[in-house]
């Protein structure tokens, strides 16, 4: 486990409890002495950490990833699966791309994590129901694949197969999208003056959650992905309409029906259990659909996995 | 207690606790009937509500204050005590002056609630620490608003001295913004197609969640209110200004400083206590700086007022 602030603790503490061994590395030398005191073993250098191991896992801000990888490349086993967990794809895929091509490779996101940060924010239950998207390109080696899913469906996750691009794509609306609008309102809701910082109550404090989040994280998970300028175009048109509305005195009830519909409709989806085979193709159309793994299986026969899918 | 549903019927819980005698009335027949059913003395009319008491709360939708006030204004008792507890208080205001302009009306708004509603929502415990605002105007009778505020104080609320001018102008930013961020987020998050379904999670789910309110409470919030389109614009060009950041290459962390100082700044807000007189400008000037009462003295020497403002 290569970083250990929130995400990469928190896995590091998940992996342990699966009974698989584990041995972490941070570069933060009190982030090392916390994982170190709290009992985990911490290597004092990334090689030492790489050398030998079945899994290595990312666990950094996108900024300092590819310097990760030129630093780990040389003491990568051959048949070692790489993965992380950063929020972008693309930009991660590429890196591997460039620095370690012939590594068995599998971008992963799980949608887990607080606008806390750190150490000590590290909990082994973050992965319990979180979605946790995990690249399936072309040239992805599908038991890396298979692997890593079977691990994140060990941690009690719910495995989205997708294309970088396309996990890409989603991510600016539901990851993107929130924060731009959470900094937003954190900003515009009190330049009002004092009386509005006393009357700020419930809807100011959930819709301003996420922007107690560690700035620079944010502009990361933002940053360079060319989806966002269209979900932002989508929501500052009903913004912009819904100013115009206000100014002729019409009602704000159209655009209020349209966010409670779709919040609804979201909450009530229903799924229906299938099984799959290992197959690239079929795991893509699956998460596409809106489908994630819930087990792999197995067996004499090979390997299949559980899912679920939306029901209709 | 004139309407039961989330807010009324928190009420109508919550001041039994305090030991005053309390009845209320609701027009909805099922509402009534659980009112009743859990113990609670409920009128078959208004005017049975009205006729005697010296307290008499409106919490019906906006749209319903005007024909409440018709129809209690036969029943009103000369020297009773006129509130209500909408979130936006010039309409409210503008209805009391027209139908029941001898009334000693004070107009309220507790910052309390969430994105649930109906009796069965009720819960006494709703106003604990809610600012809750309070209309001082010119005519506002002095000894009604301190009855009133007295009252807020026992049920653990924060009341907040402030013409109905500046109470909607500070709503507009910290209800009406917060509201219309959430519902073009729970619209525009979702728009992308079912992969985004499954991706959403916290950011999504926090962001979006005040979207879950009726459609129509929201528009009766922000509907009719000039000042929520200054704030739109500003929170707008925020958006637009990030979007044009996001086309040119650039990063998103200016946008998310701004909003993590503001929200950090808010929550770490001081205050020390202060000693006010019963004197409507006084009281107006600490609300508009940022300042609540918390406790109504009575002595021999009248009423003195204790608050909290900020230190700084």
């Amino acid at each position: 486990m290569l970083g250990l602030g929130m995400i990469g603790g928190s896995l590091l503490r998940a992996i342990r409890h699966t009974g698989l061994e584990v041995v972490g590395f941070d570069p933060d030398l009190a982030t090392a002495a916390g994982a170190s005191a709290a009992g985990f073993p911490v290597t004092a250098s990334d090689a030492r950490a790489v050398r030998g191991a079945d899994l290595v896992i990312l666990a950094m801000p996108l900024t300092e990833v590819e310097a990760a990888l030129r630093s780990l490349a040389p003491h990568l086993s051959a048949g070692a699966v790489l993965t992380d967990v950063g929020t972008l794809k693309t930009p991660v895929l590429d890196a591997v791309r460039r620095v370690v091509p012939m590594a068995r490779f599998v971008g992963g996101h799980p949608l887990a994590g607080t606008e806390e940060s750190g150490w000590s924010a590290a909990d082994p239950l973050l992965f319990r129901d979180a979605p946790w998207a995990l690249t399936l390109e072309p040239e992805t080696d599908i038991d890396a694949w298979v692997a890593v899913a079977e691990l994140a469906c060990d941690l009690g996750a719910k495995p989205v197969p997708a294309t970088a691009a396309d996990q890409d794509a989603a991510v600016a609306r539901v990851i993107g999208l929130p924060h731009l609008l959470a900094e937003a309102l954190a900003a515009s809701g009190l330049a009002g003056g004092p009386l509005g910082l006393s009357l700020a109550a419930g809807s100011y404090t959930t819709g301003s959650r996420v922007a107690r989040t560690r700035p620079d994280l944010v502009a990361t998970w933002c940053d360079g992905n060319p989806a966002l300028v269209g979900a932002l175009d989508e929501a500052i048109e009903r913004l912009a309409v819904a100013r115009a509305r206000l100014v002729a005195g019409e009602s704000m009830l159209e655009l209020a029906e349209a966010g409670h519909d779709a919040r609804i409709g979201w909450e009530n989806r229903r799924f229906r259990p299938v099984e799959l085979p290992a197959d690239p193709g079929m795991l893509r159309l699956h998460g596409r659909d809106g489908g994630w793994i819930t087990a792999v299986l197995r067996d004499d026969e090979g390997v299949r996995l559980l899912g679920m899918r939306p029901a209709e």
